[in-house]
C-alpha cells in the first residue's frame, strides 16, 4: 500500500465540494427549487451521468463543451480477461455536460411510456472538460425544466416559466430581481424587415446580445466588422434602445409593426411575446419582476421564440441567474420529429458559490441537529437515549451526547455546530421527570418537564 | 450534423436510468432516509464524482472495483492548446467507486474545518466498470452514513446504527425485516482461542460469511481446503450455529468465554457486543427487528468491530439490504492517524431495481401533480390560471391543461398520470365563483365555492 503522506488528496482542479454548512445551503435551495417546481406539475428524472459518445456529440457542440470520455482502468489480469470477452471499448462512452441531450435521448428512449406535453425537471450535475478559472468548474449541478410536446405546445407554457423563476427567487430570498424577457422572432423579423442579409442575421443576434457585457460603442464596431452598415447599424441600436414599461415596450413594437415592410415573422414574434406577458400577469407575477428587453437574445443558437434572463439587481456582474426559452428542434434530435420545447435553467454550483462570495446568501449551521441532549452521568445514559428517541419522534433532530466531558465544554461543542437548544438532565431532574433546556443563542435557561419537552422545543423552534 | 436515425441513443450497458414513476420513488425514499438521517443529527456531504486516481487507489482495493479513468476528448485544435499550455493529463483522475475512500479524502481535507465526532450523511452516484449483469450497475446511487472520531468513539454510535435501520425500513414500509448483529472480534477471538493460526483467520472468517449462502457442507469443505483440521471446523460450525433469541446467545457467549484459553479478544467482542445490545434497547428498537447472529462477518476487510447485515424476512434471496460496521484505520489513511468509525450503507439504486421487480415496492404515479385545472373555454384562461395559483399557494401540485380537448380526454390524460383530482369551471361556473371537484378515483363530482376549493381537496388528499 501507498504511504498516506505521499498521497495528493486534494480535488482534482475545478471538481469543487461544498464544507456541510455549504452542502446544507445547496439542499434547502434544492428543496425549494424542486418545491415550486413540482407545484407546476413538473416531474423528476434523472439521466445517467455516462452516455455514449455519438450521443453528446449528436448536437455537434462539443466545442464549447469539453467533453469527458470515461475508460475502465484495469489491472493487467483483468485487462486479459477482457480482451478475451470481447469488450474492447469500440462504444465510446462519456459524461454528460448538460441536460438537454441527455433529454432529447431520454425522450427518445421512453418515447411511448411517457405523456406528452412531458414537462421534467432534473437536478443533476454535469461534467465540463473546460480550463477551471473565473469561477467556472468542472462539475456542477443545474436545475432544468422543460415542457415538450409532440406537436404544438401552447404559448403559455411560455408564460409560466417567469412565474417559476419568480416564485423560487422569491421564496429563497436572494433581493430584488428583474426577468427580462424576450422574443427570437422578434429579432430575426426586425433584421430581416430592415433588410439585412439572411445570413448574417445569426451573427448580429450574438452581437447584440453583448450588448449590456461590452456596451453600445463596442457593438457598433462589431455590427461593422461584420459588415453591417452604418445606416442599418443605427437602426438596430434604436431598436434595442426601446425602453420602458412592459405596455409602453409594446406598444412601440406594434407601431413598428406598421411602418416595416414584409413584416410577418416580426409580427409573429410580437403577438406570442403579448400573449406570453399576458399570461404572466395572469399567473399574478409582479409588474416589478419582469420586463421586456429587445436586446436579450441568449447566445444559443436552438432558441427560436421567447427567450428569458434573470439579472439580480444590484449585482449586475453575476451575469443571468436563470435563463431559458423556447426551441422547436431541439430534444427530436434522435427522433428525427419536431418537439417544441421551452425550458428554463438554473446553474446552481456557480450561483451558490458566487451568492456566497458576494454575502448575499449565508451558510447554514454545519448540522442539522438541533438539539444536543448532554451527558451529565454515565448511568443515565438510558434516559438520554430515550428522550433524544422522543424528540426525534416529534420531528426534531437530536444529537444525544456520549462522549464525558465538562458540561461547558459540551455547550462549546453544540454551539460550535448551531446546534440551539441544550437538555440537560442530573440525577435530580431525572428523578423527578424533567430538564433543563438551554437556548444557546439567548442563554436563557428554562425547567420543563420531560412530557412538555418536545412541545417545548417546537415552540421556540418557531 | 449527424442524422439522428443512425445514432444509438441507449443507454450504455450498465446505466440505468428510471421512469419518472420510478423516479419519484426513489426521491420519496432518499427523502425518508434522509430525514432519519438528520433526526440522528448526521450533515450531508457530496464529494466530487471525480478523484486523483492515486486516491481511489490508495486502498489498492481497485482490483474489485473496476475503476473508470476519465480524460477530456478535444477537437484536434484544442488538442494542441491543450498541449501548449502543459495540461498534458499527467495528474490521472477517475469515477470514484464508493463513498469510504472520498470520506477518508474529504476529511483530511477539510480537519480542521470539521467537528469531531464527525457524523456525516452522503448519498451520491458511485462508478464500477463491472461486467453489467445479475442486477448490477455502473452507476449506481448508495446512501452511506458513518461517524468518525479523532481517538475513542462511544460503542453507543455502533448502537445507533440499527435504530436507524429500523426506523428508515419502517417508515418506508417494505415488509419485516430483521437486523442481524455480530462483533469481529468475537470471531477473531474465538478462532485465536481455539488455536487456528493467525495467518488463517481472516480466510476462515470470509468461508463462514458465506455460510447462508453456500450452506454448512460447503463451509466445511471449504474450511478443510483451506487446511483447517477436522476437531477446528467441528468446533467453527458448532460455533456459527449458536442460536436463539438475544439473551439466550449473549449467555452462551459468555459462558464460552470462561472455558476458552486466552480469551482477551474473545472476551472484548462479547462484552463490545453486549455493550451495543443494551444501547440498541435503550434506543426502544423493537426486540423482533434485530438479533445477534455469528456468522455474519461482512467480506470486508476493514471492519474491525460491530458489524450488520439487514435481511428481508420472506426475500432472503436479495441479500442484505443494509450493511455496515466499525473499523479503525480506513478514513485515516490519508493523515496515517487511526480514526474509528462505524457506518452502514443502502444500495439505493439495486435495491428499488429488485424490490420493484420482488413488487415489495410499487412506483408512484408519474406527475407530482394532484389537481388539474382543465379547459373549457379558451376565454376562461385568465380564471383557470388564477385558481391554479391560488391551489398552489395552498400546498397543492396542479397542472392547468392549456390545450383545448373534450373533456372526456382530459380527464383520460389525468387519469393516465396519476392525478386524482380535476377542477371543471364553465363559464356558469365562473359567474357563480365556483367548481365542479371530480374525482377519478371515486368518480364522485361535487360542487366547491373558489374559496373552499384549496380546503376541499386538501381534506380529500388527507
Amino acid at each position: 500500500m501507498v504511504k498516506g503522506d505521499k498521497i495528493n488528496f486534494s480535488t482534482p482542479s475545478g471538481f469543487p465540494e461544498f464544507l456541510p454548512s455549504e452542502k446544507r445551503l445547496e439542499l434547502y435551495l434544492l428543496d425549494n427549487i424542486r418545491r415550486v417546481f413540482e407545484s407546476y406539475g413538473f416531474t423528476p428524472i434523472e439521466t445517467p451521468a455516462v452516455e455514449r459518445l455519438e450521443v453528446l456529440q449528436a448536437k455537434g457542440n462539443q466545442g464549447d463543451n469539453i467533453i469527458y470520455g470515461i475508460d475502465p482502468i484495469l489491472p493487467p489480469n483483468l485487462q486479459a480477461q477482457k480482451e478475451r470477452a470481447g469488450e474492447t471499448g469500440s462504444e465510446a462512452r462519456a459524461l454528460k455536460f448538460d441536460q438537454t441531450v441527455p433529454l432529447a435521448a431520454y425522450i427518445a428512449r421512453h418515447l411511448n411510456e411517457l405523456t406528452f406535453p412531458f414537462a421534467r425537471y432534473q437536478m443533476d450535475v454535469v461534467f465540463r472538460g473546460e480550463r477551471a478559472k473565473d469561477g467556472r468548474f468542472r462539475q456542477f449541478r443545474q436545475c432544468d425544466i422543460d415542457v415538450v410536446a409532440r406537436r404544438e405546445l401552447s404559448l403559455l407554457y411560455d408564460a409560466q416559466m417567469p412565474a417559476i423563476i419568480s416564485e423560487i427567487f422569491e421564496k429563497v430570498n436572494i433581493g430584488d430581481f428583474l426577468i427580462r424577457i424576450n422574443n427570437r422572432k422578434v429579432l430575426t423579423g426586425f433584421f430581416q424587415s430592415v433588410g439585412i442579409p439572411e445570413n448574417k442575421i445569426k451573427s448580429c443576434i450574438s452581437i447584440i446580445d453583448n450588448l449590456e457585457k461590452i456596451g453600445e460603442a463596442k457593438v457598433k464596431q462589431a455590427l461593422a466588422a461584420e459588415g453591417i452598415n452604418t445606416e442599418y447599424t443605427q437602426k438596430i441600436i434604436d431598436f434595442i434602445n426601446i425602453h420602458g414599461s412592459v405596455d409602453q415596450v409594446l406598444d412601440k413594437l406594434t407601431h413598428l409593426a406598421e411602418n416595416l415592410p414584409e413584416a410577418q415573422v416580426f409580427n409573429l414574434g410580437v403577438t406570442e411575446l403579448a400573449t406570453v406577458i399576458a399570461g404572466v400577469r395572469n399567473l399574478g407575477v409582479s409588474e416589478n419582476r419582469f420586463c421586456i428587453d429587445l436586446s436579450i437574445a441568449r447566445g444559443l443558437d436552438y432558441y427560436t421564440g421567447t427567450v428569458y434572463e434573470t439579472t439580480l439587481l444590484g449585482h449586475e456582474a453575476l451575469g443571468s441567474i436563470c435563463s431559458g426559452g423556447r426551441y422547436e428542434e431541439l430534444v427530436g434530435t434522435f427522433l428525427g420529429e419536431k418537439m417544441p420545447g421551452v425550458g428554463i435553467s438554473i446553474g446552481l454550483t456557480r450561483l451558490i458559490s458566487r451568492l456566497l462570495k458576494a454575502g448575499i446568501l449565508n451558510t447554514l449551521s454545519p448540522t442539522p441537529a438541533q438539539v444536543m441532549v448532554v451527558n451529565m452521568q454515565a448511568d443515565l445514559m438510558p434516559i438520554y437515549l430515550n428522550v433524544s428517541q422522543n424528540l426525534r419522534r416529534a420531528g426534531i433532530n437530536v444529537v444525544t451526547n456520549f462522549e464525558q466531558r465538562p458540561l461547558g465544554k459540551q455547550f462549546q461543542l453544540a454551539d460550535k455546530q448551531g446546534i440551539q437548544f441544550c437538555v440537560i438532565i442530573g440525577s435530580e431532574e431525572a428523578a423527578a421527570q424533567r430538564s433543563s433546556l438551554k437556548d444557546l443563542k439567548s442563554g436563557e435557561q428554562v425547567e420543563v418537564t420531560l412530557d412538555n419537552l418536545a412541545g417545548e422545543i417546537k415552540n421556540r423552534l418557531g
